[in-house]
């Protein structure tokens, strides 16, 4: 293969993206790409054309033979692509506020990716994601399909069961952002650390933590008790665990978690913080506005520094790292969201597990964990349940599904709740939701 | 074996005594019984001596030679027994009003089984249950213990793992109730009617239901929607379910479902019964008295009626039918609690489940589900942890266990409050507790 | 349901057929059978007439009204059927001895269900069972399907896997045979016997045996290791096990392992037998001979007694009784090739495995055992693996398949005794091998 | 850790010496040793000081600082070991020329792992490992147990099930010799190729094979089935696979697969080849005996070429390899024998399997693979029965089990055959087998 690589970024015109070009122009040594082809659709266009002239004058700094394409024909990128990449956002920040706003109004938490916020995001982008997947399979079959959008599980789950592409990995940024908080926690360099991952996306555990391949996890748990803040990665502020729970569960639970295992003390804070400051998707719907109008200004050829609150932290070398270890074999240790095959015991062998892998150019190769331990098996299924039961009303449209979905997540928990969000959200949405409205009869 | 059969109850001053007495003089013709020793402690003397007489009067008006024993001596109960039966209460109500006015106080039901109540009773219950089962292995080994004492799934999980005796079923009367409920609803005679359970204790649902052996689970489910009160025993009544709900689920839940499934809607209206009439417990304590008033009078020598307000109905026929059944290698189908053997795909074989049985000589025989319907995996899956580390927290005396225990619980769900109501209850149980306070010093 | 029940047999014309019609006459009580289609086809019609007229002057001895119908034309006799029970062999006796004489030449045994000889029967058998299934599922698509026709497994296997029935069961007279000498041997009555079956077709084990519901099994072992022959059903004779052996597997073997676990001894003795008075398809062909000869005697109005030589002994009963268990939901155990369903761990949920099983008016429900003694779990999962790679080649005409099949085999065991012996079969049973002559490119 | 490491070699005058040492010279850079303690019991002095003397020279011409220590005093050589290797041989080579030559006797391959031999290699070894691994708990409780003695796979088991340390990992050279093969087929370097493996020991599967990342499995199938000799390690000549066996298996058998797929003619040639040549052992005596005239020669101060005939190649780098990332916590891909934990479907987590894994500090770490391919998980299950059947024969002295795993063992398949060269053999080994004579009484 002497031609450089093609990478196809569907959703282009995100405020990620100078994260992404930053991550292609740091690893080109490795990564010989020759064209990013930016896709967006028409109501994008406006911040595709903002974000891709960044993007050009980032190569054109940086003086690599990269051609970045500004488009709105996604078959015209995808043609002949070796990896696509996804961070688009069916709906844009609005459709997330109301995601966040109305389960609030339930006194439920909206939660983007495993609550009530996320079932819909997941009804919104799954059949967009099969879409795509239909067009890979015919423009660029043997391209690597690199999923950013979330819910990223339940995407990647409905990808797995509902298209024909194999090559599909979902990646998400809190497991490499675990590896850092505790690297930062020892005070030692990220590259020593390293989390043996089990789980599913935002719901993920650390079975294990090694500091220069030596088990540290008694360690880190001590000292994560004494934490304040339990939080592993930037955008969620949570709360010290307390010690007896952490050393009886005697794993690294995720940031997530606080979702779960500090319910009420998470929904008393998100309620807050929306009253106070708006939800989270209105908060960063400021900060974009503010990161586009910086992205606007001819002489910035970087990425500008306040990217970094948005809250993508390590996206882009979670994403580099991972496409070029595909390409070169590297067979380096990867947590990513993939097909199980046997790695968990008592999760099907078809279904998508946030798991530390083996990449290798046939992909990722999930390191086997056999049970997970006794006390996380539960959520762990439920979640699995959950985004099962989505995906599957994502591809139907069938509403009682939907409810069924909310009414067995453990956010919600009430079946007539589930109803009533499941109500209002479908109204709420229902320019992206045609799958539910073509015919609304209930199956 | 032409000695007739020699049953220990113990706990044999409990108001349910008159209903097991009754289940023995019914089936006597199949079930040739000639001892039943009621077995108490010193607290219990009194109303073992009131309910023991009624079941010498019981058994006198039947004119069967069956024996009654009244004895504070559990070895002298125990000794070449056939069956051991258990129906104690560690504690007695006064522990299980507190088991459920705690956790109240926290905005937390206490629910007597899967619940915080239930993390208590099952705390008191089984280092009690072990040691009779250390008797056993020495006083009659050859006997089967047929435990109905709640939490009926934590205690069997319990003697499964912990106890060296095989010979172990947990009986509850939820499932026959939910098989005379259907057959109410469908206005035909009980016998007909079969349901496949499969889960857990409190945790159980219908998988299929079969009128005369054809499935009308389609015509259940339609009609189950259309009540008002979903419950299939008499002591919950609980409500509706959404119909978008139990069409899209697909399975008959069972009436501790609305805990789950109806968290919020529970949590209110026990909540309100709590100021209202007083918790279960305390109700039930009025009864208790009242009911022991009655055993007292001299010329009762039946069960009376008023017995079956006191929320054990079908107890009685579902032990006693176990125990012919077993007696007898009838290889009829109950679903009880024992040894997973496999049945449910992703439990461990040697948990604890509550699942359709083929009753024989040899035991209960489980009959393969496979793995679980998608949507009610997680929500078993997360009974079955908290009722492993429950159990492990019952026999260690470990306190962080019993936090994580109810962190876990998704009735709960914070580890802060698991906290504060572990302690509080502990505090409160102190005297039932030894396990705990031996070595308070956290592990 | 006021009309009586209808039956459909394919292969009426086969000798076993009086025994089948006995079977019905004697349940008559518990299974109002109003017609009895006896189908064939046009080779078989002289036959069908001999052995159809038996049956109906049987009927007429009976005194009951009952019609036997005796037709080519498969699609009647499938119409509105109730049950559907499988009996005919492609090719007649003549293929079967084919299938016996030429694996000999190669040294090695034909075995007709799980060696060379089976394989072929399967690839001739597999095409037209699965062409029932579909007329089936337009014609009768409620009925049961009752499978004798051996390889019982494979066929069982090929319908589950390949076909769109689910109500299919298959039916060996082995595991009945063992229950029966169990009783001989110990002196009993048959019912008091029950064997808990568990394994695949001809290769099923007695993981336990009960009197009364009480194991013997340690009696068991020890009295069998005491016999000279150690054949539990009438057509094989064996020798004794080594008690060693015998002790040490702890489960009762069936007769068929005396290929598996005497293959050298089993070798040559069948290769005796095959010079001395022919093999077994060769002696059968006489008695068929000779018993045809008795049924055209038009005063023969029941079984002949010399029937029982055939080698079918309680065929009709295994089938009668298991027909009625689910038309009247007996809920008895017997032992059937069915869905695994987990019954078995490592067995794939969806493959056949012949186990004890509950019989309900919903079909076989498998009684679970976890997983297989470790002796065993090798022979099982080899056979399981033969039994689906040869079925895959019946559907699929590959060669190739049927040579691994082969060469994995246990029985022969090299790749190139496999393709010879292939080869040499093809050609001999091309006639019934279309889909191998088709297309007969190796893929 | 700034002293340099301590190996332990148990068996250290074993003619395979030359070639570890070479291995630690050459990867002296990243694998620090400061010490070397090779161990062999009073018989095998001679051989010890003429080994350890040619390693002392080897090390001088190299210029390293490693000491050699030479004794018969195991405690003194594992106390404070990092690793201990193993490759020692209880009844040197008499012993196995006894394994081969006794089942020849009764037209059945010896076999030295998977067969008669290796069942008695195993009753051999196995108490020794479990008494080193005693030694080991107590002496060097942090030390890496590296076995090479075979049989490796039963040898891995035994410790996995019946010692109490966790680190040991089983070491075979069939697999890389696999990958070098292929390599050679490929014409290009070893470090290019890497092969998926999962299996048993001596009983490898090559699931995929890879060329710089990609797949050329299909590329290579065909190669191999265009060869005459399918051999992949030097020391089996084999021969062609059958190409249709080989195409529908899909996978790479691995030398030893000769034994079961060309069962027949495997014991053709090994019986000729013992008639004419003798059995391996006795060549393998012949070279050892010329190999230790070339170790005494004082001027020879590097491994002879002669070593490679003996059959062991690769060996040496194998070993040093492991040991090197092991202790670098490398996380490259190595097939190893280790705990399956989940990595294979269907066998028990806790059984040694024969995978490919990432080698960390934490040890190996298996790749899932799922369930393996439908063909070959019979014949992996029956070995693993062997092994299991075994290892616990050999812990036992359990006589009938030793009969049972003859006769469920593929190449024996017969309890009379197995019950007569179990006791010839046991006669036979009765110095080295104290268990099974101690209580000779039949359990």
């Amino acid at each position: 293969m002497n031609k450089g690589l093609k990478i196809a970024t569907i959703g282009g015109g995100s405020s990620y993206t100078p994260e992404l070009i930053e991550g292609f122009i740091k690893r080109y040594d490795e990564l010989p790409v020759s064209e990013i082809w930016l896709v967006d659709i028409e109501e994008g266009q406006e911040k595709l054309n903002i974000v891709g002239n960044l993007a050009k004058r980032m190569i054109a700094k940086a003086g690599l033979p990269i051609d970045i394409h500004l488009t709105l024909d996604r078959a015209a990128a995808l043609k002949d692509a070796d990896f696509v990449t996804t961070q688009f956002r069916v709906g844009l920040l609005d459709a997330r506020a109301k995601d966040e706003r109305i389960p609030l109004k339930y006194g439920v938490l909206g939660q983007e990716t495993n609550g009530p916020g996320g079932l819909f995001k997941g009804l919104r982008t799954i059949p967009v994601i099969l879409d795509i997947c239909k067009d890979m399979e015919e423009l660029c079959p043997d391209a690597w399909l690199i999923n950013f959008t979330n819910p990223a599980g339940m995407v990647t789950e409905a990808v797995l069961r509902y298209a024909n592409i194999d090559k599909v990995v979902g990646l998400c940024n809190v497991p490499i952002g675990m590896e850092m908080a505790v690297a930062e926690l020892l005070e030692v360099d990220h590259s020593r650390i390293r989390i043996d991952f089990a789980g599913l996306n935002h719901m993920v555990y650390g079975l294990d933590v090694y500091l220069d391949g030596v088990s540290v996890k008694d360690q880190v748990i001590k000292m994560v008790t004494a934490l304040d803040d339990n939080s592993f990665v930037k955008n969620i502020h949570g709360f010290g665990w307390e010690p007896e729970f952490l050393k009886a569960i005697n794993v690294i639970p995720c940031p997530y978690h606080n979702y779960y295992y500090k319910s009420r003390e998470m929904f008393e804070k998100v309620k807050q913080e929306a009253e106070a400051e708006g939800t989270r998707a209105e908060v960063v719907q400021k900060l974009e506005k503010e990161l586009f109008e910086l992205y606007k200004d001819p002489n910035l050829d970087i990425k500008p520094p306040q990217l970094e609150k948005r809250g993508g932290a390590y996206y882009s070398d979670a994403a580099v790292r991972l496409i070029s270890s595909i390409y070169n074999d590297k067979r380096d240790i990867q947590p990513v969201n993939t097909r199980n095959n046997g790695a968990i015991a008592s999760i099907p062998d078809e279904s998508a597990v946030e798991i530390s892998c083996v990449i290798t150019k046939d992909g990722p190769k999930p390191i086997a964990v056999g049970d997970l331990p006794v006390p996380v098996r539960g959520l762990v299924q439920q979640i699995k349940s959950f985004e099962r039961v989505a995906a599957e009303a994502a591809v139907t449209g069938d509403r009682n599904l939907a409810v069924l979905a909310l009414t067995i997540n453990p956010l919600v928990a009430s079946d007539t709740l589930a109803k009533q969000i499941v109500d209002d959200m479908l109204e709420a949405h229902k320019k992206y939701l045609p799958q539910f409205f073509g015919n609304f009869i209930t199956k």
